[in-house]
């Protein structure tokens, strides 16, 4: 490899956690440890970067957390890094370091932090995708992601055995303001009856079509799962709504909330975000900046940060068709 | 063994189901077996009594059923089954299918009707304690309890990677409208910093309290645990008490809800439930009747049902203060 | 849709099982019915082919088995179907059936199969890739190996305790005869110090020079992830060569065995194991014959069976790297 | 409370590792903490003793450990403690840092040195029972018993998938010694046709006659769970003499082997082991010593180590009954 364009790199995760962000920041480590870069872990995010809450970590300071939920920088939001000033405190704590290369692991609003702040001071960043959302284009998944699905697939399967047991309809809403990625492959994997997501102008009298198909089959409970942004309404409403269609129905809701965000990351994320990590790295010591790492079509890409942000990753159309037929 | 009391045996689930209420009924039909005698399935609880909605099962029957959560049986709960012209009917299905041994499989509800039904059609009934709750006297756990307590840890595990990533405090309900076993024993395990029951005067200073010894100790991130029968409000109500009272703190709420009753059962709930399920055949054998089969101190033992639905499992004291002394 | 290309379809699992198995069964027997197809499951392969072991099924017939690994259509292996008479004898039953369309899940062996009945009988035929190994051309993932890789992971992050707890060093033997795909994923997700597998000329002094230098930086305990078809050696013998090597090593051998075959699939596993099923019957529907259908960079394409045994998915070689960098 | 017993206290781990470990050592580090008791942390069991590996331990020091299976503490055999001169030197190191109290997390092998020790030099000594086996008598359940049953059980879940795929025959064999609890509760738990445990004079003959009896019944597939330390022969004779006598059937073995000894610890571990730990240094306090703190019939009792090591806890029979009962 030719001499790399930085010498001592910064590594933070920032926004919601997501399961698999420390193994990115153990590929960060050890990778730059390889390399012979010094680097720092940056506790809290943005925050942490403005008041210079650095460590200077080795290959043994994350050691046994490949397997660990969370992220051992934590993670913050911070209002201040939004400001001219508040970024301008973060350049100098990086001139103090000597800080000339960042990874920034996190989601939408982390990268848009960084692009701004790449851009301003023209400290080398590269931003590594982690988010249980899978809302961020440039990469087939993000970091946590998996994990995420297996959860709630898992809670799910849970909910079903007494949805069975009692002939129940249940309302299940997982995780996914803007996005169903995890609603619809959830869903899927669970034998939903039907699947509500934001990308999607649904309509409640499909659901009930749905309801009344479902009858005709002999089928007797049924689980429907709805993302968190869904538009037709909360799941109260949509239980609500069910109940004075089909007053004859025993329905439940039921709210999947955090857990959705933490525990041990599958085999799939930890692998992942051990590729991201190590690419991240090599990226900056081949002098990329303001792009993201991420994993398409099984290859490492570069994806220039902007377009990340601005694009999406499309809903598969063939996986609604497939959720439909599959139902019943 | 002496020549057996009963000849035709019908089994049942009713109430909430809970998970390793197959192993019982697995345990059920093959004891019967084993002994000669028949049985039948009753499917949907008393509904299903009233309706002769019944089965014979034979050992092959039950095959591959140990460990599945839920109830093949289904349960139900019954309105009718409370009114004497109800139990009548159920009745009749008994002589009719020549039913003279019961297994009711159930909590509270259950065994209320099962002992009002063995004492005026004088058919014979055990109990067998199937609920996660705990809150049956005469057996030391019900059938269920531990994997629900197994579920409600993982699920506060993964809410505590989250927490801990973010210094947030988290208040998690768990279930439990009369009893605080779940939350008690979860709390413990996942070292919640107050743990809110209904069997005790909870005060909310108490809580603050602890709130400020943790933070002189630098503890960073919190999780609270509540049963959801406590009485100083649900988690809505003390999370925004909390907020008032701490404005910095970053609060979260999450109620783990029906993922408790499902879910493959654990090793100790197998168990548990095919010696449970074995002890109510060879007990009916016996002649035992209008009891519940327990295990206590690793015995099976029977206790009248009248006892089992009067008292409680006491609380252990010696828990609330170890919890007490864990926590920080 | 134009007119289907075929009329009545049977569908069955050959060869080793794997998870997801059952999630496939189920999309081609629910999308068959949606497209107004008859259905038949034939049971235990090949010879239940041979022998007419045919069910004919509908979408109630698949309920709840999504989540259940293994498969309900069970599997076999035919030295007969290997021989012209065989194959002879499974397209009489075919044509008394009337089956002009053959789902057939499984991996290399099954493929062989299918190619050859498909050519000696025009009866159209397709492969859907089932086997944790992965070593199936045409598909980015064959279904179970998802959940293969978790059950891996799981697995050695448990043996990882223990390793740490007592300062060992431990040889762990995962599946895979001719590919060393779960090998290396599930080592770079434990943090193996090596990983070795089939593919690569590995030399035992290279894993010597991983310990020498893992003892240079502190590393107490070490995991060393074998693929089954190894060429240095089983783990039994690299474990007698490092005893040799490092007489003050405490070493310990484990073999995952079976328990990699089971289990309940993956979310990913069963979301790909739907669309496969799904494609399958409607490649079928559309005319596709002697072909596979996979899912590559997220879209559904058929390879000529032929190609899909022939050529193998390269093991990623930035992988190889990341596995080097990030064990120390 | 009346003054305490013992000022300065130490906690070691020894022996085999057992999940919940970790959950006892905070135990004793925040109840020391709690009743203002130095407590120092003696790493690698009595090794580290003898040579002054001690560190001292306060209540933030083990955070974040009471899910994690292993121990923070590690633990190691020692052969110089076996003699005078190796206990002398450790006796020293305890008066050096001014231990008057010791608590020593582990089992047989533990206990006895513990006793020696204690007998030698008065140092006041309380055992906790930590290890898979539950082999030790004076309290209900060892310390991460309930976890290795649950993880042996997942395991044989997951080869029941394939052994029904395949119609197969399994020999799994779990781990025990001297002891078959894990077999015996493992066995029921997966539907085990049968177990064999070194507590019992097993025959062969038995073992074939259910395997004529399962036949007869239409039950294709099979798992037999053997205890490592069964005495008709490990799995491979026994699989080797069941082919001989039924050249039919299609015969596997496998071996659990170390992931038993790892894992996350389950529920019913972490309090049982919180209210050990708790329960020995309150012991210790009060004056007790040459015991180990047990839980029986949900109440905290001490039972001299000597008992401790010389009994057993019985092997319920019923539980053989039901296991056979229930098998077929």
């Amino acid at each position: 490899m030719t001499e790399s364009q930085v010498k001592k790199i910064g590594v933070l995760t920032s926004g919601g956690d997501s399961p698999g962000m420390n193994a990115a920041i153990r590929a960060v480590v050890r990778t730059a440890n390889y390399y012979h870069l010094e680097c720092f872990g940056i506790r809290e995010g943005y925050s942490g970067l403005m008041e210079g809450n650095l460590t200077k970590m080795g290959a043994r300071s994350v050691k046994n957390i490949i397997n660990q939920g969370g992220t051992i920088l934590k993670s913050a939001r911070s209002l201040e890094f939004k400001t001219k000033e508040g970024r301008q405190r973060a350049f100098e704590q990086c001139q103090k370091a000597g800080i000339d290369g960042l990874v920034c692991i996190g989601g939408d609003g982390t990268f848009t932090g960084a692009k701004i702040f790449c851009e301003e001071f023209g400290i080398k960043v590269i931003g590594v995708p982690g988010t249980i959302d899978n809302d961020i284009f440039g990469t087939d998944n993000t970091i946590g992601y998996d994990t995420a699905l297996n959860t709630a697939m898992e809670a799910i399967d849970k909910i079903r055995d007494t949805a069975t047991s009692h002939n129940r309809v249940f309302f299940v809403e997982v995780m996914g303001r803007d996005a169903g990625f995890i609603a619809l492959n959830s869903g899927i994997a669970t034998g939903a009856i039907d699947i509500l997501i934001p990308e999607r102008e649904d309509k409640i009298e499909d659901l009930f079509e749905n309801f009344r198909k479902a009858e005709g089959t002999g089928k007797s409970s049924s689980i429907v799962v709805v993302a968190e942004g869904e538009k037709l309404g909360n799941i109260y409403d949509l239980a609500q709504k069910t109940k004075d269609e089909f007053p004859e129905f025993d329905i439940r809701v039921s709210t999947l909330g955090h857990i959705q965000r933490g525990g041990s990351p599958s085999c799939a994320d930890r692998v992942l975000a051990s590729r991201l990590g190590y690419g991240a790295v090599v990226g900056l010591m081949q002098g990329h900046t303001n792009v993201m790492a991420g994993i398409r079509a099984n290859e490492l890409v570069y994806t220039p940060i902007e377009e990340a942000i601005r694009k999406h990753n499309e809903m598969n159309g063939d996986l609604m068709k497939i959720a439909e037929i599959l139902a019943i």
